[in-house]
């Protein structure tokens, strides 16, 4: 309890009476797991955990850390990659949990719209929309235990962005607690409204630093009747990039999602992944996940998609290619791809990195870095796969097994620097889609604008005058 | 000439000195058709029009005109459907228009991007996108004269929405000139950039009140290859919006236009428009429009619709239908909604709206605003029609026949109020697609949250010290 001794005096009072005794979290032991990130990667002390459980709540309790001068951490699922919900090591900062703030608010399936809270975990809402026969179609790794309001915080990305955007792309209203404890009232379910500033978009991906979102009207979308999935073997990025481009013409936007795996990535998961098998009969230097969603049958959607897929092969661009013909085949398929993260980490440690490129220049993004980090680290094994789709590649780099972990992350900033600039040269982004946080708070001075960061900072300092809104990430 | 004594001594020379003879427009006649709005309703007076043509001259003469604390008023093709383009009429403020930065920087059809420059007529980026075999899907009435940067910093709408999204959905990257002359480039071609504040949504949608907008990267998408249009008889806006459910749960996104005419309409575009015909063997209270877009041939693209309309006759939901086919029929087909407009202006005077609810309010809206309307106006005659798969209505109101136009004119202020009470009752929005400009900045102050105000204001203030862009537009 004596971590409270760092907040103002009466503060704690002040709070309790706002949120009760079950929205206070104040014992040390009970405060870890939300002081810690998911990857155990940042470890904070807060002075305190709040678990507001409405949006008076939260704006409450804002107005009184606020008055205090007091620093404040939002936090929904605590999945961030990047650090940007854990609190820094001062003992002085408040952790404003959304958990508990999870109703959705309502379903408006005529008008393709929910209205749901913050602390809404994502698989529920896919959930919810599937109930109204309707598909949200936000889809990532931590779709479990993430809530929304951190996939708005962070405009989170996945595997639907091809077809449906980012989650920025899936908003169209947001309510949210400003930094003095105000509420801004955004909840407008429209899809068009030119009233103004849009200022929705400058909360989301702003990754609580300029407020806390509390609730927020997504787009819901028809759901479709029938999924083809397909893996298709081909030579490498260039081939991946040309067949992005036919199979969008043969069947337009119903390809949902384009994900590639270089052969190492299949190894990885064939070695460490039990129950998993080769997709084709021999190996093949990479492959393209490939799935196409649409409102007609299971049957035309497969013809549509085997028919797209025959065309490349006759052309040599596709050398051979398995379709999944029931439900647990496309799960396989899936699993190689959804499998590879795990697959690494169990294989050894790896230097990460989140990039995009213009679509256009994956294949370059492939040569140049792959050059460039042999040129200096020959050892080095690069497991880089992703959304080619969206031009994000988890440009990943694996230690050899010869070298010892710890030698090998002195080289850490030194491989950044190396994979960023040439996604700079290409016209790139260093965080695609797991946003900048504690992680690239620094990191991003190097590639971004210094005007740009100044009109950033500028606005950080028109709407969080004191800087108390989860402060030391982003900027 | 006189006019350039509204400018500070030495200014037109430092103009001059950047854009040529060539870029300056300093006769008053000469000036005249920048100066007034297409429509012939909004009159000012502009101290010089100047025409840069390159980043770097609008970037000097936005230094130039800063230094000396002179307004701003940035225009395009001068389509603005409120007076946003117009100076006022002091004839102090300097207009400086994009028409001769008219390049297309660069088509990456790999990529699904073209770089363009804010001159661009929209129509021309239309032909350039199709010329790569890509589509450029915004498309509304002034796309022959209106140009990219004025679609952006409107975020125009038109029928394309409901399938692409608004201008704002189709940006990836920006290119703009700040109010003291510094360049902000954005012109960023990414799927994914989670890397700080999104800050193009801050000048998309601000009608040049923050900024210049010099260029943009924007979105193309797999071109369509068959089109299946047909006009379907119904009842009402109520079967209106049921029917798009059912035909997006048929179709999915391959509906690609959902328009609403109540019979008024078609009987005005008869009455008026040469050429025209009953799209059906019979009258019936209302009508949709809608149409499909495929990657698959014409002859399924038109069974999949027909399909789904023979479903919503047998329902008793549609009560008759006509599937264009060919070319000329669907031409027929999109006059009757197309000419509307002017079929209305030759019918006589009308107050206009352009006004958006949930699409699930669309029928509240036509019951409440035209019982509240008929209660007081019972002779006003109501042509509402318009996107509807977007809640987007332009609640027009003829005056009758036996009404003079001055009379009809003095009831406009208290007819707005009674439309626009009910939309705000509805959650909607007074401006759906065409901005605030002059025409709804006052009005705006009656229904938005001034908290909302308040933040925008303050935006302004922080991008936008000194007051110079655009002002007496928006805020």
């Amino acid at each position: 309890m004596n971590d409270l001794a760092h907040l103002p005096s009466g503060l704690a009072d002040r709070l309790r009476a706002i949120v009760g005794d079950a929205g206070l979290v104040t014992d040390a032991h009970a405060r870890e797991p939300f002081e810690t990130d998911w990857r155990g990667q940042y470890h904070g002390k807060a002075a305190l955990v709040v678990k507001p459980a409405s949006t008076a709540e939260v704006a409450a309790v804002v107005k009184a850390l606020s008055d205090a001068r007091v620093a404040i951490v939002p936090q929904g699922g605590n999945t961030s990659m990047c650090g940007g919900a854990t609190p820094d090591e001062s003992g002085t900062q408040v952790i404003v949990n959304l958990s508990r703030m999870n109703k959705v608010r309502a379903v408006d399936a005529a008008n393709n719209t929910m209205t749901v809270e913050a602390g809404c975990v994502l698989a529920e809402l896919q959930r919810v929309a599937a109930g109204a026969d309707r598909l949200f179609p936000l889809s990532l790794g931590a779709e479990g235990s993430c809530e929304i309001g951190g996939n708005l915080s962070t405009n989170a990305g996945g595997t639907g962005v091809l077809r449906y955007g980012n989650t920025r792309e899936l908003v169209l209203g947001l309510e949210v607690v400003l930094p003095d404890g105000r509420v801004w009232n955004g909840l407008r379910g429209l899809r068009k409204d030119n009233t103004g500033y849009d200022l929705k978009h400058l909360f989301v991906g702003a990754e609580g630093t300029l407020g806390i979102i509390t609730a927020a009207v997504l787009k819901l979308f028809p759901r479709p009747r029938a999924m083809a999935t397909a893996m298709a073997a081909i030579d490498g990025p260039e081939q991946a990039v040309t067949l992005l481009g036919k199979l969008r013409e043969a069947c337009g936007d119903r390809i949902t999602a384009f994900e590639y795996l270089p052969r190492i990535c299949v190894d990885l998961v064939l070695k460490h992944i039990p129950n998993t098998r080769d997709p084709l009969s021999e190996p093949y230097p990479a492959y393209v996940l490939v799935e196409l969603s649409d409102n007609a049958d299971a049957a035309t959607a497969n013809a549509t998609l085997e028919e797209a897929l025959g065309s490349a092969v006759e052309e040599g661009l596709v050398r051979d290619a398995a379709l999944a013909s029931s439900d647990a085949q496309r799960l396989a398929l899936w699993g190689l791809r959804e499998n590879i993260s795990e697959a690494q980490k169990q294989d050894g440690v790896s230097i990460k990195h989140d990039v995009a490129v213009p679509v256009s220049r994956v294949p370059e993004l492939y040569a140049l870095a792959g050059k460039a980090l042999a040129e200096k680290y020959p050892d080095i094994r690069i497991v880089a796969f992703g959304h080619v789709g969206d031009g994000n590649i988890h440009y990943n780099c694996s230690k050899s097994e010869r070298q010892a972990a710890e030698e090998f992350f002195r080289q850490a900033a030194d491989v950044n620097h190396i994979v960023y600039d040439v996604v700079q040269s290409l016209g790139g982004s260093i965080s695609a889609e797991h946003g900048l946080g504690q992680l690239k708070r620094d990191e991003i001075k190097r590639y971004k604008d210094p005007l740009e960061l100044e009109l950033m900072r500028n606005i950080k300092k028109t709407l969080d005058p004191h800087g108390i809104m989860n402060p030391g990430k982003v900027l």
